[in-house]
């Protein structure tokens, strides 16, 4: 069905002030339109209702508070407040302290849900004229290269970085699918794709319920997208104190925000200018179709922007239903 | 042919000391030793005589300098000095920046070879219980997702994670293959191995001549390998003022290293228990063969300490007659 936007934000607000304060609701709708609107579906208000690991379902014992801080740095742990409500107090800490001191690293754990789209934050801090990496750590899914049990989250390292007229943004799992895509392909009863996942013995599976069951691959099914993973295990679940790799204990997941001031090498303006002159040789570089070479992120803010250009936007009937059935309730 | 370690580094010794200061010349030896020692010979010896971009065959215009620096931050331009002469003033540079600051960021530019093995300098890093990242960008090899012109250089991403025994190391380059195994397989007349490489048309091949006029494929052959070699090219070439995907004037190549003191989260010994406690679990979990899974950068280490208890080391006869001759011309 078709929905206006507005509509949606409040009917999203109305679901999360039943569990939630006024401003901490405010500021998880934020996130989870970015996904709704962007086309990441997945990271949208599907989050608020499915699984364990839904919004709705979390019972914080206490607001989110800096447990750890130096000059440079802070960790904000969530006491079980949703990842996204812990994700934007994280990106304002990590753009003021990078904003005052040139580079900030912002930690977090003691969440148990998904922080969203790292994209939302990303375009947050290039749009301030820093420079954004954010790592997002969860429960294992993934092995080891040559392992068949999981050890790492599907860990996403994901960049931000300011140009003109916009930020470039690029958001990668480390994982050859992400948990998103495999709850997807579940529910709509599809198959993965081949050499994304294996089943617990070790198999290559296309069923997603098996897959579930056993391990996504790292991406490339090689060292290198397992070694990528397990650096985002540590530095972003292991160092912030989070768990990791099924080890610690209640630590929640983990994420690390990280800022620079591209000023500490070069003015921004020539930072900004750089990156645009970069991107506009991509665009214009050779390909063997002749079809335009596609810049990172672009289409997910290019779908956002479409669609608060047009106001309305499309979900599907059952998750209007549950957003009506939660906001009422 | 077998020859010892001391004579090998005499011989290296006494090449570099015919353009380069003593204290210079030392500080190459030891990375270039690191390559010859621990088996990544295509950034061993090699490196002082072969092409363009020879450590032999530069002709620096002045000693490398710091030319921009904060309170966290320094860029040091090479001024043509070797790569490997750079890096080692960075990496002493970036320790001390976050042994006394929690953070360290050191850009380098302006020198026109390569860095030698990253896995030195990030050893060196983990030794002083930091975390390093490093990131090295070279001319244009590896194309845009989609693309089939040069853009973006083999670019490596690589981590230093202080653990318990000794530091986790983990080295990959963004393209799917590098420079050094390209150029290898032409000298051996190898072929490469399928999907790393196209020709100039964007058509794949294994013929390394071909590929040389072609484009090496980012890693995974997908826009997550190709966005991390843009990622990599941005942050480390472009963001320092080195050259960047073709553009910029004379800016040679860039590097940056990123060193984070564990302690600003948690205690440097309760991070490095952790670590090995992660690896001791990666170490001992589940395979489909019942082999071990590998750790990263483990072969790299074992070889270099091998080498270093043996104290002899074989290397192929040319490159000893070719170290021979320029030392003693």
């Amino acid at each position: 069905m078709k929905i206006q936007i507005s509509d949606l934000r409040q009917l999203i607000l109305s679901s999360l002030r039943k569990k939630y304060a006024e401003e901490d609701a405010q500021s998880m709708t934020e996130v989870l339109l970015f996904g709704q609107l962007s086309g990441k579906t997945s990271h949208g208000i599907v989050r608020l209702f499915v699984g364990n690991s839904s919004i709705l379902s979390q019972n914080p014992t206490s607001k989110p508070q800096i447990t750890t801080q130096s000059e440079l740095s802070s960790i904000i742990t969530g006491y079980g407040n949703p990842g996204m409500l812990v994700g934007q107090i994280a990106v304002k800490e990590v753009i003021q302290i990078a904003k005052k001191k040139g580079i900030g690293l912002v930690g977090t754990n003691g969440t148990n849900t998904s922080s969203g789209c790292l994209s939302y934050y990303l375009e947050k801090i290039a749009l301030e004229n820093l420079i954004g990496i954010i790592m997002a750590q969860s429960p294992p899914s993934t092995p080891a290269y040559g392992g068949i049990e999981p050890l790492f989250g599907t860990n996403p390292i994901s960049f931000g970085i300011p140009s003109k007229p916009r930020p470039l943004i690029f958001d990668m799992a480390t994982s050859a699918i992400s948990f998103g895509a495999m709850l997807k392909a579940k529910t709509l009863n599809q198959k993965l794709p081949d050499n994304v996942a294996i089943d617990k013995h070790g198999n290559p599976t296309t069923d997603p319920e098996e897959a579930m069951k056993g391990a996504t691959l790292p991406f490339d099914n090689s060292y290198k997208g397992a070694g990528l993973a397990m650096m985002v295990e540590i530095l972003s679940g292991l160092w912030t104190g989070a768990d990791f790799s099924g080890l610690n204990n209640k630590g929640g997941w983990g994420n690390l925000f990280i800022a620079f001031n591209p000023k500490i090498f070069m003015s921004e303006n020539e930072f900004k200018d750089k990156v645009s002159l970069l991107l506009e040789k991509m665009r214009s570089s050779k390909t063997k179709t002749g079809e335009k070479v596609r810049i990172p992120g672009e289409r997910t803010l290019d779908t956002r922007d479409a669609s608060l250009k047009c106001g309305w936007i499309e979900i599907e009937d059952h998750l209007f239903q549950e957003l009506q059935n939660t906001g009422v309730k």
